[in-house]
This record gives C-alpha cells, structure tokens and sequence, in this order.
C-alpha cells in the first residue's frame, strides 16, 4: 500500500524528483534508501551538523514527523522503477 | 566493461557491501548513487566537512584518485540488481 504522497514533497521533488531520480548534479538519488539513514540525514540538515544551507531552508519549518513521511516516501520508492542511474 | 575493483573496496565493504547494499544500520545504500555526489560525500568525510570519524579514519590514507575510483564503483553497480531496499 503506497504510502500518501506527503504535503511537503514539492519542496524534495525540485531536486530529487518524486520518484527520486536527482535531477540537479551532486544530489543523491533517493529512491530505495534506507529510510532509517535519511531520517537521521534530514535531521542532520534540518540541524546543520550537515551544512547545507538550501536544505536547512527547506527543512527548517518541518516537525520531525514530517522527516519521517518523507523519509519514508523515498526509502519505499523501487530504486529501479525510478532507473536510479 | 564492469570497472575493476578498487583495491579498497575492502574498507566500504564492510559497512555498505560490494554490493551498495548497507549491511549497517542508518548507514545508506550505495549501489547505483550518482557518481558526481558520491564523490562530493567522499571529499566531505574524509576533510571532516561532514563529521564522521569512522568515514574519514577510513578515508584518510585515500588520494582522491581512489576516492574516484571508489564513488566510480558504486555508481556503476545496478540499485535493483543489488536489490537495495
């Protein structure tokens, strides 16, 4: 059951995409990741114990269950559907 | 042509696989990431932008021909070959 898309996802897309195939050089993929791995990286962005600042900007307004929506929504994404390459 | 094995896979393996697939907690899956940020991270841990002892007690010795050789590695490996979820 494909977890509901959530509301925050547009701020992700723009660079990740939806289906997350990066769309922007030196970002990750995210499809397939551990979901466990990207929560603690958004934290770590929301934070700034990683200094990223386009992605402490987005982040900024999120509550940490929001972290875990959309670290849930790439984590179940098939890295191969998406063509991860 | 599958690009040789770095001769330090050794080291990335035991935490991310051969295989991209993490076999460590909150640790991610490599396989088939983008080349262009899995070397941005490498350059990252191993100055201590990003701040993870374990990755730049790794990375330390490594000249940044390695680094390339091993983000080449990765990125090159199939996500859904490796099965990455």
């Amino acid at each position: 059951q494909t977890p509901a898309k959530p509301a925050r996802l547009g701020l992700c897309a723009a660079c990740h995409g939806e289906d997350g195939r990066a769309r922007v050089p030196e970002t990750p993929n995210l499809a397939g990741q551990r979901f466990d791995y990207l929560l603690k990286a958004l934290r770590a962005y929301k934070s700034g114990q990683r200094d990223v600042p386009v992605m402490r900007a987005a982040l900024g307004p999120l509550g940490d269950a929001e972290l875990e929506q959309l670290a849930r929504w790439y984590a179940d994404l098939a890295p191969c559907a998406a063509g991860a390459r």
